[in-house]
């Protein structure tokens, strides 16, 4: 049943500055980072954990909007 | 069961100024983009995921209806 | 289970002025608008998601009604 | 599990002028009306999305009840 | 599993004045009228979406009851 | 699963005079009367939809408990 | 999965005189009487629909609790 | 899947007095006693439904506990 | 699936004397006594159906916990 | 489907003094002791029901936590 | 369906002091230590029950959070 | 079903300074360090338990985000 991957719930990420990172990390033995996106201030993501992806770290000043509600991440000054 | 794919969750984008993007991002060991529309001011979208988008990205000013809320983007000025 | 469609999500659209557009994209790896329906002003329609269409453009005055509540398109003048 | 259609939703139109037209869509490749019912003022239908029926349409003066609540259409005058 | 039909959803019909008619319009490709009940005023009619009913229309003074609520038919003088 | 039958809906019906007439139209292709149950005044009748059973018809003054109520019949005088 | 029979609903009856009388009418195409149980008064009766009994008739003072409240039959004086 | 049995819904009685009497009737075209307990006043006993048991009769003063709340007997004196 | 055991329904019994006894009664055609156990007063005993056990029966002074409620036993004295 | 041992509900007991016993009795034909845990005070044990255990009996003064609500031993002084 | 060990139901503890150890009992016939964990003042573990571990105990000052509620672990003085 | 994963529960941590570490716990047999995963101040992490994850450690300063609340690592000075 592949298509289950529809049903995986998602997280939404704002970026609350340019270069946001978003990063997904593998699922499997081994975890490691297969793909990084940027996003520009104010620019909205919205993203399913899937198949490959079963972490995923955000990096820079953004809102994380998830099930145990909005959390913002406060980058180093 | 191909068909679980119309249970798919769904969000609703609605443009605030002409030329809101909306980026659909392959699902898969490559994430990348497969498909992208524009929305004109006041133009309202209903997108799911399916087999081969896991993420969305909007880019432009425009009201993101998710189940964790409306989430307004802000685009830099 | 071919017969799962008739248990999917559906919208509701009601036009507020002649010639508003329903465009259905395609499912798949190529997005196309594969039908696109009219609606004059007042009238009411009750859309799926299928097989065929994962995504629903609305152009014109109308309102969209969603799981994610109402929502008012707000066409340019 | 050709079964499964009984518990389709269904919505209920209820017609406040004589003429209503209740048009069904088909479902699949090709959008095309396969159904029209009409209604004279102050008949009841309660129509469910079938195999063939994946979008309804409804033209003249009537409430619509769905579960997002009654829409009522407004004819062009 | 042929035994679903009896968890398909039910309606209550209460005819208001004698005569009421319910009919049933067949599902599938095409959508005809198999069958027609009539009530007498006060009588009350518990009915199920089957395998062969997508479709339910009621004509004359009757109280619908469904899952959107009561719906009075309000037949033309 | 023949079992499934029993985890069917069920309505009640309590006479509120004598001679409340309770029939049982058939499901299938043909829409017969194939059961009809007499009770008299104050008696109480807890019926299941059925394998051959998809529409209850009552008629005489009588309470109907269903999931949309209590309906009360209100027999012609 | 005969064992289902164990999941299935189940009625409570009181019974408020002696004699009450509680009869099972078959499941299937001919709907016949299959067992009467008599309570004497006070005695209680707590009954599941099975694979034999689709109604459930009940005659003589008692009171009747179900899914739909508890309804108190009112025998002929 | 034999051990569905553990999920059937259960009842709790409490004797009121020496000498209340559970009686368990037998699922099947029989309906008959296969088996009686009884309890001395203030003993509980927690009663499943099972693959055997369809009814369960209550004589003598005791609290019987089930779904559609406790229902005191009132046997006769 | 044997396994479903573990996802049976469960009861507590709080002991408020010595020698409170814990009946276990056997499901099945015969319905016997197969496991007896005695808590002294303030031990607790958590305890499943079972494959073997569809009824419990609580002789002496006790608390017993189920989904009804809590029932207090009030042995004889 | 082994796994769905991880599934199975848990309790928690919290000991309030030293040497509190935590018994899990053997699931099956024989209701025998399979298993002993002793407790300090302040330990806490969370414990499932498994394929081997389908009753706990706690001596000792501790806290037990359960879906019934949280409950006391008092064990003798 | 070994999958579903990711759905399985998972704890945290937090520990209030250096050397609060968490021990993993396992699963079937022998019940066993088959894993312990220190955890220094003010780390976070969050531990699901495995295929293997069906009992978890802790012991030091800690925080234990589970569907029961907060769990205060309070060692011996 | 490999695909389950996705529908796998997920925490979120933020850390609160530098050098935040998260290690997960190989499931099975043998409980070890199979990942460690760094965030600095501000960063958030969003991870599922997985196919090879059953438990998650967290040493530094930071919000971790659970279905039992939100729990503040405390670590030592």
């Amino acid at each position: 049943m592949p298509d289950a991957w529809e049903l995986a719930d998602y997280i939404v990420i704002k970026a609350l500055e340019n270069g946001v990172t978003i990063m997904g990390l593998t699922r499997g033995k081994d975890t490691k980072f297969h793909h990084t996106e940027k996003l520009d201030r104010g620019e909205v993501m919205v993203a399913q954990f899937t198949e490959h992806t079963s972490a995923i770290k955000v990096r820079g000043r953004a809102e994380v909007y998830t099930k145990h509600g909005m959390i913002l991440t406060e980058p180093e000054k």
